[in-house]
């Protein structure tokens, strides 16, 4: 699917600190980046780096007063792994070596936390069937509702909460994958017919020897992502990362398939 | 500095479960393993890999039953890079894009609620100084006591506690070094002269371009030190992870100059 | 019903401490002493104190090396207030002053946090069947097993751990009523038929103008309690608290039928 | 003291809620309110309540839409007891039985935790001189600054957070008092002189036989406080307590020596 991706991000920076950006499209199998355009007011040069593992792109530089920026991009997003209808769980003997740090708690995703309750739930199924009853569960036990959560939120908080949005949902599946023995990490997206448009939060399981998509949340298709960055949970997809603090003053996110 | 260790580790897996253990001397630059020897009772085929970033080892198995484990090596552990008298800290933009997870809070480091007391208690100094000044903060404020810490403790309980073990140590001295905005992960090591003798924890920081071991407990010569692996936090290098429960039976570990 | 309670309890208190204990059997409308004894050795010089709004009494004391404390008590308990069939939930309107300080968050019932969960949950009952149904939650949901929980447990950790004793199981029942807009308050007794037997804890909601005993854990039949104290949650009613730390030597508790 | 208090709170109940506010000026001895005035728009019919302990009055209805009240009172504050220079701390001995409860942990207070840092910091002071020290190190380690906690704030991140407001600077002196086996209660106020103007939080302690109000932010000269509620802490004193939502629409609290 062709998609043309666009963000416009003005922040404040005051006073002046070190800032990191993570917004433009991964360099990833399948997906080509046809056209895209940064440019920012006052002009900034950025350091551009790369990581090796996601293809992620990362946009460093020290920062004051307001900047606006607006990056964009067409994309051919080619054909995402959506969970297919029969998946493998492997042991953990059987996993890369490489897939093993996802399947540790992070940050947000206190995994070690919620064993007896994964195996309470969700106990009797293993690998795709599992994962899809943790998504069933969240749909039906989380509510899609903003300003319940904030950058702290863990998904400890969350499973008490019952409330929260797209990084909510996603460490919310990530946990409950994770302490069911199934590898999880995080993605940020541009999402195609995300309502309202912003960045997007979605999480990939280890399963049959392959990372497939899932959208806790189910407000935008898989087939509809564009990906940004990928890593343990939200610590590392940020979108915007500062040393000090930085004020929004404001932001506009779209992805539209042409 | 030659060093002999050994590891006994005597756990009981009932109901069977996929163990992990990382106990073994690390594939690392400047760290040659001379002889090693693994024994098991009853025999365990295990799948040992080995990660590409730290060298760091991975024995995994599906454990049932009460399993002794012996690792013994002969290591000459070369040179162990101590913090230097003078380093610099490096702005973000300076930093290798690898090391920039480790700027990122983490499940027992949430350096994301540490800047103000990071700016408060150690402001003014950059680098290797704030390093040190964190150092004997460490040492000021914290007791090294057995008992009131737990593996699910964080560096915010322990900020309250005022007590723990390395690992707490490890993970305070982590989270007010990011909260610095200086790069710190976690090292599970063997350490000659650690009393009493056990699988030790330190950090390391990146300053001046390298990474830098720090011993927070001041319990052990860094020169002593040989590393098992290195990862965000306790997350990333326990010795031992089940995915379901285990009951240590017994455990000794020792290292011994030779 | 007469009962004939005891508790032997031997701490060691060292270095010496203040401390207090909550065992004797309350001063409680419906609730008689026909005899009681209090011995220690040593012997122990005791503060003792009433409260006036339940009755429940303080042995308080600066107490230093190994303390042997017996309490035994012959008590015709009454007819304790079960949960009526039929109750009202009354508007916070009708309640009475003195019972509102019991729809307040307290240390181990973070009920504030609680309010969509209680209204997902058990939205559309009211009254004795919300309460009903809050009790038939936490049996389906949460395990009855030691060792899960200490001391400090909230019940927003055994919302997570999903097991605990009957302590959680009393937060838990208290956290959800609250969240539900009925009063409720932690209960210690001795309890007739309590396998294994020990101090219980269980709690009181206010419906229909009246407190009723609830016991979460289904362990013991509510006729067979005497009640000791009475408060917000454990950090009110815990048989034993004491200013700096100390050590359990061994301790029983029984409570039977005569 | 001749202090003229007035509070205008317009909220937005919607949909309908039971409330609970706590503004009126607490029958206390040696404060007479020598006028006072409550209206509200529309009218609402308030059932008034007030407690024993504290003369602390409840003013609650089942409210919807949007209510403006209005609260006027001129009243005598009398004498209040600031903490004289010299003063005893009780052993637990000696305390009245109604003010042991004060020494436990509560929803924002979690004492509990804080026996160890009181001992290492506080330590070798008691009774006044340790409130002192406790205050002094409160004024050097915790920055006046709104928007960093919110009601869910408890004193154990304030400790971390090192900022708040006078509900945070009053949790944490509580619960550094409690963990020093010092009795003490929250206490809402109406202050002179305090800028901006709002209501106040603040402390009371228990030494030399009677509780003493001390002023953690250091903000209001405690001469010029007038008593609304006390109680364990802010779960106990809010001034507006609602089982559903509500929304602010706009306040306003004035107290002015007349």
């Amino acid at each position: 699917m062709k998609i043309r991706v666009r963000a416009d991000l003005v922040y404040r920076f005051d006073p002046p600190t070190d800032a990191i950006y993570k917004i433009q499209v991964a360099h990833w199998p399948g997906q080509s980046i046809l056209e895209e355009r940064l440019t920012t007011h006052p002009t900034v040069d950025f350091n551009e780096s790369r990581d090796e593992e996601f293809g992620a792109r990362t946009l460093r530089a020290h920062l004051s007063g307001e900047v606006a920026l607006t990056y964009e991009a067409l994309v051919e997003n080619g054909t995402l792994k959506g969970l297919p209808p029969v998946t493998i769980q492997h042991d953990w003997n059987d996993l890369p070596a490489e897939v093993l740090p996802y399947l540790n708690a992070s940050r947000y995703c206190p995994s070690d936390q919620f064993g007896r309750f994964a195996e309470r739930t969700f106990g009797g199924t293993v690998g795709g069937d599992r994962v899809l009853k943790i998504l069933d569960w969240i749909k039906a036990e989380i509510d899609y509702e903003a300003g319940v959560s904030d950058t702290e939120t863990t998904a400890a908080r969350t499973f008490i909460d019952r409330a929260g949005v797209c990084r909510d949902f996603t460490h919310m599946g990530i946990t409950l994958c994770r302490a069911s023995g199934i590898p999880a990490r995080a993605v940020s997206a541009y999402a195609h017919q995300l309502s309202p448009p912003d960045f997007h939060a979605i999480f990939e399981v280890w399963l049959s020897n392959g990372w497939w998509l899932v959208d806790p949340t189910g407000l935008a298709p898989v087939e509809g992502l564009v990906r940004i960055a990928c890593g343990r949970d939200a610590a590392d997809i940020a979108f915007l990362t500062t040393q000090g603090s930085c004020r929004l003053v404001r932001q506009s996110v779209t992805a539209e398939a042409v």
